[in-house]
């Protein structure tokens, strides 16, 4: 990594910080709470599996932090494990309860199924496992953020001097450094975050987390977009996936592909910022939508937004599909959508 | 109006109520506040036009609200200025101070200047003004909720057994009787309702009038309706506006353009119910677009959603193309949105 991306990596926000996102630390599992902030900075200390998956489930971290905060429970499961007859069991136990915590996020499964191969491997090869699987976490943290560092340049590149770039929820590490490496670059881009509702991804953690780079940013609701482009605000639209699928459909926070359609009319390219199909998810049709709690729908930060008499529902993504896709930009460049399979062959690991 | 008409108007939730919207009452204008509903059902006092006027920028009401709350300014200006040797002068500073309080709606204005014209008719007749605005005040109200009830009697038929209906902010008297319509002629529609932030005016007003009304009604957040659209949830996209102009475009709550969009993406038909388009209005280029208190981006029923270092931007209002409208439905029937003048001529008053 170049000295300017160690700088860069070192001056991001609390939720995105590489010690802060999801450590281990003293037989416990620290996660960045985003549902405090920015209001406070605080982790939540979880001293088994159950509880980083409760964490999970509970939205204390999202996008890129439940495959780290994952990460770090095989860790904190493979020291408590050292001195058991089959070790592995109990990393497959926690690899389960883990994936089942949100079933949209596939990125998850991949990363634990790594860290069981990790276990494994060392295991065949007579190494300790828990030292193993600490090499095993920094290394994937360490790729993580050498992606999105690479991926950022690639994105940054995308942006013309004065683009108003829309996005939503919040595109994790790739998309607040692409920006900040924009605004270094003199491009002075003024982005426009949807603030996300219900869960406020955009006000809570996109929009603070560009202010605190250096990026000129405008919270708007997520009912505005269509109305920006309008006026001739929009030049592109970023947003991250939680999965993108080897036929190049985007799964991402429910609005993603609202913003999409809308885009397409304006004609204003859409890209997205991913480490890249999922192998394993050939189309749309095998991926599930997670539904949470549609008593969410109903209050915002805990206060009632209506009557409890009043049926809500609360899909929690949407599907894009690939014709209103201008890219999908991973660390190998800017893809066509359409021709996924060309650079990541379906079957093996990305 | 029919005996139906009467029970249907008479059941109409506290908001929309004829005797609740706004009323003229010894001395003062009470008002509905839409701010506290449904939370509670209260009415707000104001003892003279300014109070008035505050309350209509507070966003006490709204829609169809103003017009009728400064509709009863005038009648309590006109029994405070019984007495003043030139009655009509107060009218017209009242009714200039009204207008300004919504610049977007021009319903207010031409309710106002109608006001206007009934005090100048009876102090040319000599008839006594105060008695005279009372019965103008009562004859709008009537015509009001008997050309709601119109428009919504032709809305129901639009609607088809078993539609999924998506709405948008709070459509006011017309569509909540047109949900009723269909609903109680077995038609069984199911309402989706987006909560409209900030303001809320869909998880406020909209979700809560409906099922009082016994529609079947489901809240989302405004990210979600191009994904209920895609799952083929969606027959039929209906709203209200805040201005129809004379070349068929729909100025209406912000979020409104970017469903009917989505909406054409999935071939479903956008029908705008209205009192008919503005004949000051040729097109969008003479409306103007409110621009809110940014801040209100910030918050949430006055709960922080972010820090008060984001800035934000808060258009109030967006505007929608002829193209992606498929009928403006008034009390005259569906009319297609690009031969609007075939019905309205451009001069005279609706």
């Amino acid at each position: 990594m170049t000295a300017d991306g160690e700088e860069l990596l070192a001056r991001l926000p609390f939720p995105l910080h590489p010690d802060c996102m999801a450590r281990y630390e003293d037989g416990s599992v620290l996660i960045a709470d985003r549902r405090r902030f920015p209001f406070e900075e605080v982790s939540l200390r979880c001293g088994d599996v159950e509880e980083v998956a409760a964490a999970i489930e509970d939205m204390v971290t999202q996008g890129a932090g439940p495959p780290m905060a994952a990460a770090c429970a095989l860790v904190m499961v493979a020291n408590q494990a050292a001195t058991d007859s089959d070790p592995l069991a109990g990393l497959r136990t926690a690899r389960d309860r883990l994936v089942a915590t949100r079933p949209t996020n596939t990125g998850l499964r991949r990363v634990l199924d790594g860290g069981l191969e990790a276990a494994a491997t060392a295991q065949t090869e007579r190494r300790p496992l828990a030292a193993s699987l600490r090499a095993w976490l920094e290394d994937t943290k360490g790729r993580y953020y050498r992606r999105a560092l690479r991926t950022a340049r690639i994105a940054a590149e995308l942006v013309e001097t004065g683009d108003g770039v829309l996005t939503m929820c919040f595109a994790e590490a790739a998309f607040v450094l692409a920006m900040a490496i924009a605004q270094e670059s003199g491009k002075d881009p003024t982005v426009y975050v949807p603030e996300t509702r219900p869960y406020l991804q955009g006000a809570r953690l996109t929009a603070p987390c560009l202010v605190r780079m250096g990026v000129r940013t405008r919270l708007v609701t997520d009912g505005m977009p269509a109305f920006l482009m309008a006026q001739g605000r929009i030049q592109k639209y970023m947003t991250a996936a939680d999965v993108v699928t080897m036929d190049g459909h985007v799964v991402n926070k429910v609005g993603t592909y609202l913003c999409a359609i809308a885009a397409r009319r304006h004609q204003i390219p859409y890209y997205v910022l991913s480490g890249g199909p999922d192998p394993a998810c050939p189309g749309p049709a095998t991926v599930v939508i997670e539904e949470r709690d549609p008593a969410e729908v109903r209050s915002c930060r805990g206060v009632p937004t209506t009557t409890a008499d009043v049926d809500t529902y609360y899909p929690a993504f949407d599907v894009t599909p690939p014709d209103l896709v201008a890219g999908i930009v991973t660390e190998q460049g800017v893809l066509d959508p359409f021709r996924l399979g060309d650079r990541y062959p379906r079957s093996g690991r990305t």
